[in-house]
Formats: C-alpha cells, structure tokens, sequence
C-alpha cells in the first residue's frame, strides 16, 4: 500500500532531502540527517496522507466530498487534495488551532467548522456532518490509506540512507496519533531493516511512549493546551499502535523548552521553519543524545505551519547562537 | 568553465529544488518558483563560488591558504571550503556584518581579521596579509572561478525550467557585485535562451540597475548601512559588469519594507528563512509584478544567515498573514 500510495504521489507530493549542518552534529555528539516535511506542500507531512486516502477513493465516492477533523496539518493536507481533484472538502478545526492553520484552509478551499475542544466532540459533529452530505471521512491517522501515504517519507528516508551508506540508525519522528510513526515503521521494515523508527513526543503529551512501554495504549491527561499543538492526540490509534508495538525503539520525550531551541536551531543553522510539534524530533536528538545509539540519527521536522507569535518567542529566548 | 565547476561541486553542493506557493502566485500575480539556495551550505549561494575557486588552485598554491574578505556569506563559503580541503583561511570581515556571521566563520574553521568598513580599505589590509602569508585571495565576486561556482545555481534553474516546460522567464537575481548574477546569465545563455536573469537590489544600493541604465558603472552614495549587509558593494564588478551589460534585463529596485515582507511570506508561506539580501529578489516578484512579463517567474533566495532580531522584526511587522 506504502508503494502504490508513492506511485499515485509521484509528481504531486515533494520529494523532500536530508538536510545536515555541522553545528547540529556537534551538539548531538553524531551525524544528523534531517528530512525537512515543513517544505512539503501545505507545510506538512499531512498533504502526503490527505493526498493517498482522496486518490484512493472511487471516482464516484470522492465526487460527494470529503469531510476531516484536524488541529490544522492534517486540514490542509485533506483541502489541498481534494481541491486538486475538484472536489469539495468539509474541514472540522478545534476553535483555538493557530490562526494561520484555519485560515490557510479555508484559502485551500475548504469549508471549515469549527468546534470547541474542550466541550464538544468531534467524532459526534463529524457523524452529523458525514450524514447530512454523504461525506467520506479522511480519519487524521487511524485509516490505512493515510498511513500509507505517510508511509512514503519512510520510502524516501531508507532510499537516501541507502544512497549514503546508513545502514544503522534510529529515525525519530514527530508522534501524534502514530500515522507518520507507524507509516515509516513499515517503510523501514520493508526497504531498510537496520533503520528503527521511535515516536517523540513533548512532556504532557506522551501517549505513545507510555503505551509502548506499558504495553496497552495509554491516553493524556489532557487533550489540548501545550505548545505542540499539532501532535495533540488523546492516544495512539487503534490500528498505528499495533505497528509501533511490534516495530518502533522506545519513545522519547522532550521539554517544551527543548522544543523552541530546536525551532531556533532549525532556524538558524538549517534555515528552516519548524513548527513546535514538528520540532520534538530534532529535539529528542539533539538533546537526548545518551538515549539514541550509533553514529547517525535520522530526524523528522514535520511541519512548518506556526504562528509569528510563538516562533519569535523561540527566536527571542533561543535565536542567538553565537 | 561553468560546467567544470559543476563536475567540481558535485556531491559537495547541495542541488536545491524549485518550491512554490500558491499564496506566492496569487500575491504574484503568475507562478512564482524559488530557488532556495538558503538551504545550501552554510546557508548561501556563496558555497558554490568558495569551493569552485579552492577547489580550482594547484595543490601546491592551495596548500599555502587562502584569504577572503567578505561580510559574510562569502567568509563563510570559503572557510568552509578551505576546511573540506584541508587548508587554512584567513577572512577579512567588517566590524558590522551579522554577529551570527562573524561567529560562523570563526566555527567553520577561518581565521577572522575584522575591519572597519567606513574607515579602512580591507582591499589594503588584504594585499598586506597575501604578501606576508603567501596566500591566495579569493575576491568575492570579480573572479572568473568564484563566478563559475555561482553559475552552477543556473545550470540547475536551466535544467528545472526544462523539465517543467517553462521556456520563457524572467529570472530574479539577488545582486550585490553581480558573481551570481553574471554566472547564472551565463549559464542560462547556453542551457535556457528563453530565460533572462535580472539584478535585483535595495533601495539605496541600486547600483547594478543604474549602470545597466546607464551603460556606464555607477557607484553607490553609501558602502555601509541598511538591512541587505549581504549585497552591499560600492558597485558592480569589473568583470561580472559587462556581461550583465550583455545579457541581462533591467534592473529591479525594492524597499526594505518590502524586503522584509519578503521574508515573512519565505517564512510563513515556503517555511525558509531568508536574510533581507536574500530576499531582494522575492521582494520584486511579489511587489514589482508589473515590471516583469510572463507567466512565471524564477527568483533566487541567495541566502539565510540573518540575525534573529531582523528576523524577529519581519514578523512583528508582517508576520501575521491570515
């Protein structure tokens, strides 16, 4: 599935490289090799899944739209997909997801309600809606065409370790739900078995490390707030923790703080924009380095797609490297 | 002498792509594709140019060093190069350049001899240190070898616009001496008759768009101060003139207000960071749209080492884009 979802992106979804920097080597202790999903189109990982799940669809089931529910990523990916094959998007967003989320999505498109994450679920709006205008549900990461569709970052990242001589290494990834995670655990499993996926995750939000650990899914205390909103998930997915169970290393999990220097580290020494939850895996390597083995660490930045507000606070307590 | 620089660099430059925006379009007005050498190493262009002219010296020369003066980028190109090569630098840089420059230079390995650029002639200071060391100046600009390495940046926009199908298109060149500019000209006059590059500058230092105008090399008023530290130069190359002269468009002069709104739409909408001389050329596409003909435009992003309090200044005053 991985495979044919690559074939239907080929020409449509960025091939993304891997992007190093001395100065990130030398705080790490090792070689870092970052694969920069913030340049995607949309500005995330997610158009990669929106775009697999709305080119899998039959021609006449994607002609009635489609409906998501996404903090934001997940949003635009969906928007950008189905504006590209013409047809309509229904986009349910969390009243306090970034500003600049809600309104990229709705210029994508889109048309997008929005709900309070606190008071109201999603699933139930998500219901309504799916009746009301026979909608098909794109789920954010528990639907096997995204995983699929995620799966292809995992293709990529084994065919340019493969390209560089990297036979060992783990592969951090940003974790939310587990779509990404899961979808390169399986790339890797396939095209390059000495590369291990671990989830990483920030303080607060550590879901599937503890699931991993404890070995039965383990959900947050909380389901919003903290600054890495765009991996905010109650639990790992029902169908990604499988995958993670039988395939990813053990979780890491970073400190907010940790998160914003490797958003101005991003900055400064890869000149790109990361946003806080796309930057937990720079994080975990740059500043967990005793909890990763072997001389190169392979790093997700999943998404780029933050606000001014919050990047120039990483910029005013971290932006000056020298 | 292009195409030999090329063999040179390759596996040693990064072959940055072409991203886009639809944001960007339709701010534009066409499609607007962006040449992201912020991503090269050391976050400039000038990697190319740095290592094409070490890479170039006989062995025996090499050996000896080699000398810069640079406020920055190019500093830290030729640092670099020399390092990969196993011999020292010495860079003469103004007192002013970005601190995160200075620092950078001094990390990648170069010796760094800092001046006063209202006061001193680093052309003096310069000859001094070649007659006492014995080493190899490597000008920034007016030095066929430096431009040959920045002309591999045309070679590469040559070959995407081929593939893409884009025969006809005004190519926007951050210009400061004309090296980038002059190469790229030269590289799209034997690989893409159908595209043309054009200089573009800040206000203030426009003195690539007056010679052009003129037929004659104009200087600036000012050889210090402004937000584009990186494109300032008191007036074009004696060599890299006249082949702008020969093969270049008119020249496009944008505000810093508009440069650093350039930066906040690389930001939010391309998720790159470019410093204000990087963004010249952004900045004329999305601003100067009825001074350029066509459906597409190209722009070079030249570079990102930016300090984090201009950066930060961008996205105070246009950061918000929703």
């Amino acid at each position: 599935m991985i495979r044919a979802a690559a074939a239907r992106l080929h020409g449509h979804a960025r091939r993304t490289p891997l992007l190093s920097s001395p100065f990130l080597d030398q705080i790490a202790g090792r070689r870092v090799w970052v694969k920069p999903e913030c340049l995607q189109h949309t500005g995330s990982f997610k158009y990669r899944g929106g775009y697999s799940a709305v080119s899998a669809l039959k021609d006449t089931v994607r002609a009635r739209g489609v409906l998501a529910f996404s903090s934001g990523n997940h949003a635009q990916g969906v928007a950008l997909a189905a504006a590209q094959h013409g047809v309509p998007s229904v986009i349910i967003m969390p009243s306090d997801a970034p500003a600049m989320k809600i309104a990229n999505t709705r210029a994508l498109g889109a048309e997008v309600v929005l709900y309070d994450r606190a008071g109201e679920s999603r699933e139930e709006l998500g219901d309504a809606l799916q009746t009301e205008r026979n909608l098909t549900l794109i789920r954010p990461y528990d639907e096997p065409q995204v995983m699929a569709g995620q799966g292809t970052t995992g293709l990529e990242i084994a065919e340019d370790a493969k390209a560089m001589g990297i036979t060992q290494a783990d592969v951090l990834v940003c974790c939310g739900g587990g779509g990404l995670t899961s979808g390169i655990a399986l790339a890797l499993e396939a095209e390059a078995s000495g590369l291990r996926a671990r989830p990483c995750e920030p303080e607060g939000f550590d879901d599937t490390a503890r699931s991993l650990a404890s070995g039965w899914i383990q959900r947050n205390a909380r389901t919003s707030g903290g600054l890495c909103d765009a991996i905010v998930t109650p639990q790992p997915g029902e169908i990604t923790f499988p995958i993670m169970q039988r395939l990813c290393g053990p979780g890491l999990v970073v400190t907010e703080d940790e998160v914003l220097q490797a958003m101005a580290l991003a900055w400064g020494r890869l000149k790109l924009v990361a946003e806080p939850g796309g930057a937990v895996a720079l994080a975990a390597a740059l500043f967990l380095a005793n909890a990763i083995d072997g001389d190169d660490v392979i790093v997700t930045i999943s998404g780029g797609n933050v606000d001014a507000a919050v990047f120039s606070r990483a910029l005013a307590d971290y932006g000056d490297l020298d």
